[in-house]
């Protein structure tokens, strides 16, 4: 089966509409602004590598991303992004109240859908799912401590990203392992699989929003920097930086710099860029990679039962938005 | 056992304390604010009746107090409302977005309560609860919709609590019955039960609020008449009305008119005494009661064994505050 195919047909197919429409219309709305639905992709992948019908593991395709669609949702409201995937977010296309209230219920309905699960093992999905969730919610919560931190700790941040971004990832694998009864050894070297993938693909995507190419990545480069957000890049920035170099990074990011966008964007590149920290951070991405290769080579399956996923990994890490 | 002793013995113990703290702080709060714990009781009293211990579906009592409390905090951010029980609410203690994600997790964590059942039916379990779930949140939007209309029917007023409210009571009974493995029929009377109890405990709130003493019931009187809320009294007194005092009700709730609170609510009254409202509002009381009690008397067990649950209803139907 074609599963990224499959992935697409499944959701142009899914229907969020119900009543009352001004519950179910913002959903369906964000449900269907598109996005690489890979969550949904890296969980029928695993379903499929263990021999379980992908068709038969799709109810948990469609919670796991209506949970992360619903994450995107609060998450751009408390945000303040006016935007999602180029047309508006949510809660500036309705207002914050739809955006909490639709939200909710998106996260009500995703474990509707897991329910459809016919599966003997729903508890331990289940169990996988709202571990998931948990995680998820702490890593969001840890991102908006940092924002008024100035001592964040790269291992503060990867701890961050691990469960802001990669538990996600893990859980769906998980789930799709668990639907498809893979032994528990190999389900849990999927999840550590998961994590590691994660974290590239959050490295990879701080690296692209100072080093992207504009018309590629889809959006403008260098936001990050504008919003004085703590990512991997800055905080190993300020690891190398030299007491000067320090004082300058301070200068860019403080509040009263009463610098134009792109001559913040430039300042601040052209000091990553001495100290060389695009070359750090692919080194720590390809760090990443490999231990994720690791965790999918320890799997007992042939090689070319993981070659898909290996495929997957691949691109994403060398997605150029 | 006395099962209202053990319902506050086992909110007194558990702790929701995690890190962050940031995050769990606000949700350990909010769940120690108190209150009746009357889903909690409603859960353990049916299953009880059904034979199962009560201890065995404590998790699922936790569960559904933690998902009631969530939708506080989050209606009490969309409604503004500053304080909740007394109390500053989550979002005026700390801030809006503390609000929404300490809401999200506890309705992850509800669910994660929920899984710690050591039921063989766990899925009809957990459907009940995602079904309560949606319906609650479509309660909350129609609720959120008749804020701008002004041809709301009593009809339609009674399916908004009924989803508001009800469901959220009947949820917790259906799921106390399954706990105990009770007969199909029997739950789904159990539940018939639960939507008229809630009804009529929704209908006795909004008469507390105009009728109540303010002394028994805790808090000022008349909120809903200055929050021109849409009330069972004041959809009543419309029907009622003559067109002269529809006019005068349209006066006294129209956003222009400039009076104190006090004057705003005796008008009112005084126009709800003139049609007889509070008689009205008693005689649908008690026809949702007493479908709630017709509903219990068919129920295949001895009245000895109904008794508890019908005792609970009494209480809540006379209650004063």
């Amino acid at each position: 089966m074609n599963i990224p195919q499959y992935v697409k047909q499944l959701f142009d197919q899914t229907s969020f509409l119900d009543s009352p429409v001004e519950l179910y219309e913002p959903i369906q709305y964000t449900m269907h602004l598109g996005g690489k639905r890979l969550r949904p992709l890296l969980l029928l992948t695993a379903a499929d590598m263990f021999g379980n019908d992908p068709t038969a593991a799709a109810p948990a395709a469609v919670a796991i991303e209506t949970f992360h669609n619903f994450t995107l949702v609060h998450d751009d409201l408390m945000d303040h992004a006016a935007l999602r995937r180029g047309q508006p977010a949510v809660h500036s296309k309705w207002n914050a109240n739809t955006a909490i209230l639709s939200g909710d219920t998106m996260f009500a309905i995703a474990w509707r859908h897991l329910l459809r699960l016919r599966a003997d093992n729903l508890n331990d999905i289940m169990t996988a799912f709202s571990d998931t969730a948990v995680g998820v919610c702490e890593g969001q919560q840890l991102d908006m401590n940092f924002e008024s931190r100035h001592d964040v700790t790269i291992e503060e941040y990867m701890e961050m990203i691990r469960l802001k971004t990669a538990v996600l990832l893990a859980g769906a694998l998980k789930i799709g392992a668990l639907c498809a009864h893979a032994p528990d050894d190999d389900t849990e070297r999927l999840y550590q699989f998961g994590i590691h993938l994660g974290l590239a693909f959050q490295l990879q995507d701080d690296l692209l929003d100072a080093y992207g190419d504009t018309a590629t990545f889809g959006k403008q480069t260098g936001q990050d920097i504008v919003d004085n957000k703590k990512t991997f890049l800055l905080l190993k920035a300020l690891e190398l930086a030299s007491p000067s170099q320090t004082e300058e990074l301070h200068r860019w990011f403080s509040d009263e710099s009463r610098l134009s966008r792109d001559e913040k964007i430039s300042g601040v590149i052209a000091l990553y860029d001495r100290l060389d920290i695009r070359h750090h951070t692919q080194l720590q991405i390809e760090r990443q990679f490999a231990a994720a290769t690791d965790a999918l080579r320890t799997i007992v399956l042939p090689d070319s039962k993981k070659e898909p996923l290996q495929q997957l990994a691949q691109c994403l890490l060398y997605r150029q938005s």
